[in-house]
C-alpha cells in the first residue's frame, strides 16, 4: 500500500470556531476514509498566552501570532480561517494567492464586495475553496436534500419557512462582543446566523428572487466587557456602555425563483431557545420539518402514504443508510454539534485530494452575501428587493 | 328562585359553522352558569331541504329560508351569523336595526367599509355585538394572555410569530367551493384563516403599526364541484374548470405599535398540517409557545426559574384553576375544538343579560379589517404600509 | 317516513360519571344517525338536594332518589348504572330482571362473584348488557384496533406496555373519598384505573394468561372531607383520620395467551401525569405508541417503511376515514375526553335497537375481574399467578 | 509547571467499544483538564488483521494479539477492558495482580461468582476499579441525579419506571453474533442493556430489595452470520441454523429499600426503538422523565411550581452549569453518544491520578449482578426474589 500524501493545515483562530475546527480536524480520520493524512501543523491567533494555551489544549505543537506566516509556509497546504469577520476576505485573498486550499468560517464576507474579490481571488488561483455552512451536513439536513431530490416532495415546493432563533443577548447586562459589533462582524444576527438560513434555503430550494425584511436592535447601549475593562486598566468598577450597532432580529418574507414562498427569521432575543434553526418545506406531495434541537431527527409527512396512517413521520437520522453516519455509531447513538464540521472537512479534503470542486463553494458565500445585502437594503428602502442573479 | 329570563336565539346558516354554533347553543347551559335560559329557536338556509335536515339534526322546532324572517321575528333576542361572508355586512346591519343582540363569524367583513358601516349599526343601535374569533376562548390561549398581563414574559415583547397552515385544497383537483371565490369569500386564506391569526396577535400582543406582505395562489384553476354541476344540470361529467381568484396563501412580516416584530403566515398548502396554529411570543423575561393541534397544552419559558432547570414547561391546560375548565372536567380529561364556541357564546350571553361589552367586538373585527386590508395594499404596492389607527 | 321508536333511559348516579353520561345521552342524537329518539328521562341519586340540581343541570325533568323506581318504571328501555362500585351488582341484577338493556360503569362489579352474578342475569334476562370501558372508543385506540387486526403489525406481538397515570392524590392531605374505601370501591387504582388497562390489552392483544404483580398504598392514613365532617356535625375543625384501605399504585408483569409479554402499571402517585394512559404495542412488522394526554394522536412505526424514511409516524386521527371522526369536524380539529362516551353510547344504542350483542360485554367485564383477582392473588402470594380462562 | 505524569493505556477490544473508547481516551485530553498526559499506547485484539486496522484506524502505533502482553506490560498504568464478556473476569483478576488500574465494560461479568473474584481482585490490589456503565454520565442523567440529591423530587420516590429498548434483531434472519450466544454473554438483553437499567436504579433511586421477572427468547434459532460461515470454510450457500439461549427480552416488577416501587424492562423487539432509554421517577415533590433518544434533554415536573403554570419543563442540558458541558459547547449545541465516554473516562482518569473511588466500582458492578441474578431466579422460581444486600 503505498503511504499517503500528508495534507498540512494552518488553522487561523482559536475560539468557539477555532475549537470546533481543531476538533473536527483531529477527528476525521478516525472516522472517515480520506486519501490523505492530516496533519494541524499551526494554529495562529493574535494574543500569544491565548493561542497558546489553545496550541496545547487542542494538541497541536506550533502556534504563531501572524497570520502571514501561516499562508507563506510553504508546508501548508490548507488554510482554514475562522477568525472574525472583518479579516476573511484579507486573509483569503492573500492565501489564494500562495496557492492553499480555503475552508473559510461564515458569513463568507462582511459585504458581497468583499466576497466578489474572494471568488475573484480563488477563481485566479484555482485552489478548492468552501464557505463552512457546517448545517448542510447535519445528516438529518442531508437527507432532506435526497428527499426533496428524489421528489418525494413531489415537483413543486409552495412554502419554505425558517428560524434561527438563539437567547444568548436577551439580557441587558451581557456586554458587547465583537459580533455585536458592525466594524468587526458586517452584521448582526444576519451574518451570524441568518446567514445559515438564507445558506439552508439555497441549499434545499433553490435562489432566491425577491425579499422584504425588518431588522431590530432591541437593546442599544450594552456595558463593556469585564476582560476588555481590564485590558484598557479601567477595572471592573467603571465599565463604560457602548452602542450595539447591528442588529439583534430579522425577519423577512421572500420568494424564491421556482415560485416557493419565503418566510424567515433570525433573532438572538428569543428566551428558551438556545441554538433553534427550525424548518419546514412544504411541496405538493408531502413536507419536511426539522429542529436543530432534535438534531438527530427528520420529520417527513407524505401524501402518498396510506390515507388512515397518514403522519409526520420522526425519522432518527442514526441508520447507516443515512448521510454520514455509517462512519460513526449503531442506530439510536447520537452525534453531536461538532459532527457536522467533521462531515464538512470530510467532504473537503476529498475535494483537496482530488482537486474538484465542494459546495458551499465561495461562489455560494457571495451568493448568500447577495441576499443579505438585498435584505439590508429591503430594510431601508421598506420595499421588496430583487436579489441580484448569480 | 325567580324564574330565568329566556333569550330566544335565531340561527343564520347551517353548515359547518352552524353546526359547531349549533351544539354551543345547546351545550352551553348545561356546562356554565348563566342567568338566562336559551333556546334555540329558528334555523335559517336558503336551501328548504338542507335546512329542514338541519334544523331535525340540530334539535330545532322551526327553520325558515328567508333571513328577514329571524330578524324580524319579535320573539328573537339575538341573531347568530354563519352564513358565507358575502351577507355578513347586510344581515348585520339589519339585525341591529331591529335591536337583536348579534354574534357574527368571522371575519366580520370583506372589506373595512363594510366593517365600518357593520361597526355604525350596532353602536347607533346600542346593540351587543360579538365576532366570533373563537379561538381566543381556547384555555390555552386565555392562560396565554393572562400570563402576558400578569407580566411573567416581562415588560417588554420582542416577537410575535404565528402561523395558522392547512392542507385541504392541496390538490388541484379539489373543487371551487364559495371560500376560494373572491365575490363571496372576500378573500382567501387571508379573511378565512389569517384573520384568526391578526385576531390573536391584537389580543396577546397589540394593534399593528404596518405590515409588509405576499400573496400567492399556487392552483389557479380548479374544478367545479360534483354538487355545483349537478345543481347546473350539466352532469357530473362535464366539470368545467373554474378560475380561483383568492390567495392560497399569505406571508407576513410587520410591526407592533409597542416594538414587537411579527412574523405571519397562513396557507392552505400546507401537507400534514391539518388545523394548525402555532404561536410563539418572546419577551425579555420569557417566551411562551402554542400550537392548537396540542389545543389543550401551553407551552412557558421563564428566565425567572433557577437557572439549572430552566426550559420550557409542557403546561396541561386542563386544571380547574385553568381559564374555563371548572366547568368540564378533572385534570388531564381534554375538551375539543367544539368547547371553544361554547366558551364564546358562555361570555357573549352574560354580555347580552348584562348588556355589557364583550371581546372581541365588532370594532375588534373592523380593526382586523383594517390590518388585512394594509397587507393586501402592501401585496400590490410591494411596500411596507401603516396600518390605519383604530 | 315511519316515526322512530323512543328509547327511554333512566340515568342512576349524577356525579362525574353522570355528568358523562347525561353529556352523551344529550349529544348522540346530533351527531350520529341512530334508529330510535333517545329520551333521558329520568335521573336517580341518594342525595335529593344534589340530584335535583344534577337534573336541572342535565336537563332532565324527572328526578328520583329511590333506584328501585328507575328499573321498575315502565317506561325506560336503558338502565344506565353510573354509581360507585358497590352497587353495580345489586342494580344490575334487579335491571336486568325487569328486562331493561343495562350499560354500566367500569369496574363492572368489586370481585369475580360479583361480575359472574351480573353476567349470569343479563344471560337469563336476554339483556343487551355493556360495560362502559370508554377508551376503547377513543378514535386512535379504535384505528389502532384496525391496524392491528389488518396485520399491519405481523402475526406477532412481542409486547404490550402500558400505564395508566394519575396525581391526584399525592398530597397526603387529600381527604378520603369513595374511592379510597375498599367497601365502596372494592380497591384502589386497580379497579378504577388498571381495570381500562386490562380492557385495553384484552381489545388490542387478546386474552391474559398469567400474571405477577406488586401493590402499594403510599399514605395510608388520610384526613376525612370537609363535607364528610359537616354531615357528621363534627365541624371542619375536627377532621378525623381515615384509613386507606385500597392500593395506590399496582405493577404488573404477564403474558398473554399468544405470547406476547406484558409490563403494565397503574397509580395515582405521578406528579404532572394528570390523566395519562400510554400504550406501547410492539409487534414483528412495527410498532403502536398511545398517550391519552394526546388523544387524538396515534404513532404508528412500520417495517415496511422505505428504511432510510422509518419512523413512528405522528397521525393526527381527525380524517373522516378514522373510526367515528366522520359525524364531528374536519381534520385538524379534535374531539375532547367526553366524545368517547358519545361514541360508546352510539354503539350500545344501535345494538339496542338491533337486539345484538355489543362490546365490551359483561362477560368482557368478568374477565377483567379475573384479571383484576388473580393481580389481587399474585400480590399475596409474590408469585406468577393464572388468569383463569373465559 | 512541572511536567504532567504521563497514564498509558492498554486498551483490549477492538469492535463497538473498543471503538468508543478508543475515542474517548483520544479526545478527554482536548476538552477537559486532567492532571495527567494519556497515551493510548497498544490495543490488543485476537484476529490479527482486524487489530491492525483497527490500530491504524483509532490511530495507536502499537497492537497485539495476546492480552497477556497489555497486562504485563510495565509501561502500561491503565487496562481498558473492551472484550465479550466470557473474558472479562480473567484479565481484569490479572490486570490486577500486575497492580493496573482498570476501567472494564459492562456488565461486569457473567454472574455474581465472577463479579466477587474481581472484586476481591482489586480489593486485594488496592487498585482503581470502575466499571464503565456509561449512561451515568449523560449529563441530562447527571443533572436528574443532582435534583434528587438536592431534594427536589421530595424525600420520597414513589416510582422508578425504566426501560431500555432496541430493535435489531426483529428480523428473524438476522444471524447469531457473539451476544446471543449464552456461554459467551452470560445472558442477552439482561446483561447487556438491562444492566444499565439496574445501574440507572441504583444510582438514582438506591438499592433493590426484591424483585420479580419473565423473560423471552422471541426468535430460538438464527442463522449463522456469513462472516462465521466463511471462517468454517462452509461457504455463505450453507449457513446452518443455531440456537439462541439468551433471552430477547425481560420484564420486572420489584421494590426499592427505600418504598419505591419498579417497573423495568428491557427488549431487543422493539421496532422504532434504536436505543432507547425511557426513565420516569415519581416523587412527592414532584417528577423526572428521561429518554436516551432524546440526551440532551431532561424533563421535570415540579410540584412546587405555581400551580397555573405547573407542567414538565423540558430542559435542554446543554448550559455551562449543566454537568460536563462547560468543557464542550455553548448552549443548545448538543453532544454525542461518544461523549458519556469521554466523560467516564475523565472520572476515572482523575481517579487513577489521586488513587480515589469512583463510582461505578467493581463493588457496584457486582451488586448490580446480584440483582441481574435475582431476576434470573425468579423467572425459574415464578416467585419474587429477594436480592441480596451488599
Amino acid at each position: 500500500m503505498p503511504t499517503k500524501r500528508t495534507l498540512n493545515i494552518g488553522l487561523i483562530g482559536y475560539n468557539f470556531m477555532g475549537k470546533a475546527h481543531s476538533n473536527a480536524w483531529r477527528q476525521v480520520s478516525h472516522f472517515f476514509d480520506l486519501s490523505a493524512e492530516l496533519e494541524l501543523k499551526t494554529i495562529c491567533g493574535r494574543t500569544r498566552g491565548a493561542v497558546k494555551e489553545a496550541a496545547t489544549k487542542f494538541g497541536l505543537k506550533e502556534f504563531v501570532t501572524d497570520w502571514h506566516r501561516v499562508i507563506t509556509d510553504p508546508q501548508i497546504d490548507i488554510v482554514d480561517i475562522c477568525t472574525p469577520n472583518d479579516s476573511h476576505c484579507e486573509i483569503a485573498i492573500a492565501a489564494a494567492r500562495e496557492g492553499k486550499a480555503i475552508l473559510c468560517e461564515k458569513p463568507l464576507a462582511r459585504s458581497v464586495d468583499e466576497a466578489k474579490r474572494m471568488v475573484r481571488a480563488v477563481k485566479k488561483a484555482r485552489v478548492v475553496n468552501m464557505v463552512c455552512h457546517n448545517y448542510r451536513r447535519v445528516p438529518a439536513i442531508a437527507l432532506a436534500k435526497q428527499i426533496i431530490e428524489r421528489g418525494q416532495l413531489g415537483d413543486r415546493i409552495f412554502h419554505f419557512r425558517a428560524r434561527y432563533a438563539q437567547d444568548w443577548i436577551v439580557d441587558p447586562e451581557f456586554p458587547i462582543v465583537w459580533r455585536l459589533q458592525s466594524e468587526r462582524a458586517g452584521s448582526g444576527a444576519l451574518g451570524d446566523i441568518f446567514s445559515h438560513i438564507v445558506d439552508l434555503g439555497r441549499y434545499l430550494v433553490g435562489e432566491f428572487k425577491e425579499v422584504g425584511a425588518a431588522m431590530e436592535t432591541f437593546v442599544r447601549r450594552r456595558p463593556q466587557s469585564r476582560d476588555a475593562a481590564l485590558r484598557r486598566q479601567d477595572g471592573a468598577a467603571r465599565r463604560p456602555y457602548q452602542r450595539v450597532d447591528v442588529d439583534d432580529a430579522v425577519t423577512v418574507i421572500g420568494r424564491f425563483k421556482n415560485g416557493a414562498i419565503a418566510s424567515l427569521e433570525a433573532t438572538r432575543f428569543a428566551p428558551g431557545r438556545k441554538n433553534s434553526i427550525t424548518l419546514e418545506i412544504n411541496g405538493n406531495d408531502g413536507s419536511l420539518f426539522f429542529d436543530l434541537e432534535e438534531m438527530n431527527r427528520l420529520k417527513l409527512f407524505s401524501r402518498h402514504d396510506r390515507k388512515p396512517e397518514q403522519g409526520f413521520r420522526d425519522i432518527i437520522v442514526t441508520e447507516p443508510i443515512h448521510p454520514f453516519i455509517r462512519n460513526w455509531w449503531p442506530p439510536g447513538h447520537i452525534i453531536g454539534y461538532e459532527h457536522t464540521f467533521t462531515h464538512t472537512i470530510a467532504d473537503f479534503v476529498k475535494a483537496v485530494v482530488a482537486r474538484t470542486k465542494v459546495q458551499p463553494s465561495f461562489e455560494d458565500g457571495l451568493q448568500t452575501q447577495r441576499v443579505l445585502e438585498a435584505i439590508k437594503k429591503s430594510v431601508r428602502t421598506k420595499r421588496m428587493e430583487n436579489v441580484p442573479a448569480r
